[in-house]
């Protein structure tokens, strides 16, 4: 039997499960494909910051219910450089604020109230390949349990993030990936402790950057900067905290302790395709770029692409398809000033190791103490810095 | 003879004879030793846009009756990329402008005043050396036509550049030297042509800087990125012209071409010193630091230096030396701002040619365009750079 549906979105995280949200409230049929299992995909820690448009986004598709009981406004952040820690409040900066909540219970919450409603998400899908993306028709091929299915679409959402099978599939020369290495990865952990602190600290110390975020009130997360060639295994929990208490601590302040639940290593990296558009095919998320994490960019990224996209997609059934013609320059080019925010928000606070001149090395680490000085002394760049990290417009 | 003096500075600069006014108008004794000829003082090319505090500190000493008549207030700078020129109105941003006006008259300015009231200024003085800094009676020595002179101070200001003598003679392990070079050079021209622009025009062009700035109604000054190890045999007028007219160009705009005049590479460099002062030895301007010229910083810091350790050296002599003491952290503070400013509009600007790698250096050039974009659009940020380019408060 010949299947077809409007929109074949392939990956079932946050940015291709909250597009299925928006075609549904608008009475558009669509199919999700997700090469792993349901429980993979509610077991990855991930992001757990959301600008203020990203809330407003969840909230007007009615998935907001958990994330207004359990979500964590906040006003601001800290700076923290050479024992000062500086208070951007980004609601009298700007008169917006961002929200602590996990990237983990965030698609929980959108993955059920898709069960709820019923709609088609396939789990386990083997081979998930797109087809004439450049025709007037592409179909999607998979397996499941080693069984062949094949569905005809008007369009195709590559939400499969950077490793994904969609970018791959474009034509030769297009999609290609812009792409930016960093000399530097994070040690995350999470800890069963409440967290020390109301709000994020972004510390700038002579042995590295580290940072205390938090997952709830009884869970935090914090990193640590390490060379992007180091291994977890030379990091023990003993270790882990004596370096946190050395970059973090200030005096009068304490940081708790607790058992670490969870540790990594991520290196980073900046990327962006050329262009999220082929044809009939469009990219959302971690599939078109990937920030580093310094500024919590990537899944805002992601939820702004969808709105946009999600738009276009509703107008081009109104019969206007101008909205999907501009989709990859209108949103690539707020990614690329996004990209901008996380890289300066990276080399401001991270010590640059790499640099092998011992004057050249001192001379940027005093220049990146002077610039966090100006950061927190002028309005204007306070303001600046609240702007972006609270979320620049959707469009 | 046994000679002495309350304040010896070395150096007849613009930061060496502007201290010489602010000690001649509170009646302090001071001389100027200066290693060149008044001629060579007097043709030497250099920067050419004051802050607002600079205009001002040069009004309230009496000495701005030319710079008053000839110098060209501007409103503001143009910031160019993509073929899209934006102006940025730093009046209507922060209520300040800066002012165009040639170091070169500026040096004739002050210098001519001095001989009117008869300052002490030695010219070609060979072999000036400190000696004693630390004690409690310093002595200069040098020579002028092989004959040797001393001369005793309470105090001794380095106002002798980069390559001075004054910070070389710190004991070892003070005043050391905190250096980033970067990759790039500029190629500046003097030209005979009226300017093309109203105000100066700062553009980044995929081959590269290219800058258009002016001294007079008459006289044009041009830069062009270049590489450091270039030399200037391999730029004809021809050439400097035709890569003016391709970096410069936009539609409905033209570029005057006239006869150059002058033309030289000049290699950017960043340099901070530890400290400003050791026992009774103060430095200020190029001695004590060195900005890359994108942002029109040098002889700003110049000035923001003397007006701070003049303040101080006058109110020594009231009987309060915590000016003194605190001049050094404060200089520096003010100036590690101007060197990230002057590192973030040099890195804004420029095109990265050292970046190996292609991806990597088409994500670098594609992110400063979204910077220029995000800059030229908020409001924030726009405010940031022009309080920053018409000038941090001098304390």
């Amino acid at each position: 039997m010949r299947q077809h549906t409007s929109v074949a979105v392939i990956g079932a995280g946050p940015a291709g499960l909250l597009l299925g949200h928006i075609l549904h409230q608008a009475g558009v049929p669509f199919v999700i494909l997700e090469r792993t299992s349901r429980e993979h995909l509610l077991g990855r820690i991930r992001a757990g910051v959301l600008e203020q448009g990203s809330v407003d986004t969840v909230a007007a598709l009615g998935l907001d219910r958990n994330l207004r009981t359990h979500g964590m406004e906040h006003r601001g952040i800290y700076l923290q450089y050479e024992g000062e820690r500086v208070h951007l409040d980004f609601k009298d900066l700007v008169g917006r604020t961002v929200t602590v909540y996990g990237q983990q219970p965030l698609v929980r919450d959108i993955l059920e109230e898709h069960e709820r409603i019923g709609s088609t998400i396939v789990f386990n899908a083997d081979n998930v390949t797109p087809h004439g993306i450049t025709g007037d028709e592409p179909t999607i091929t998979w397996s499941v349990d080693g069984v062949q299915h094949q569905i005809s679409a008007d369009f195709v959402v590559g939400a499969d993030g950077y490793h994904g099978v969609c970018r791959r599939s474009a034509p030769d020369g297009r999609m290609t990936a812009i792409e930016r290495d960093y000399p530097f990865a994070w040690l995350g952990i999470l800890a069963d402790v409440p967290p020390s602190t109301d709000e994020l600290i972004y510390a700038l110390h002579p042995d590295g950057f580290a940072m205390h975020s938090m997952r709830s009130h009884e869970v935090s997360r914090l990193y640590l900067q390490v060379d992007p060639d180091e291994s977890i295994d030379g990091w023990s929990d003993e270790r882990i905290w004596s370096e946190l208490q050395g970059r973090m601590g200030i005096p009068e302040w304490t940081l708790q302790e607790g058992v670490i639940t969870e540790k990594s290593i991520t290196p980073m990296r900046s990327f962006v395709v050329s262009e999220l558009n082929v044809g009939r095919m469009f990219l959302v998320g971690d599939a078109g770029h990937i920030v580093p994490p310094t500024g919590a960019k990537g899944l805002n990224s992601a939820i702004a692409d969808v709105v946009m996209l999600g738009r276009a997609l509703l107008e081009h059934r109104a019969g206007n398809s101008a909205g999907l013609a501009a989709y990859s320059d209108r949103a690539l080019s707020r990614q690329w000033k996004v990209q901008h925010f996380s890289q300066w928000m990276t080399e401001m606070l991270h010590v640059h190791r790499e640099v092998p001149d011992p004057s050249a090395r001192d001379f940027r680490y005093r220049s990146q103490v002077a610039q966090l000085e100006y950061v927190s002394g002028s309005i204007h760049a306070r303001r600046s810095l609240a702007e972006q990290y609270a979320g620049l417009p959707l469009d």
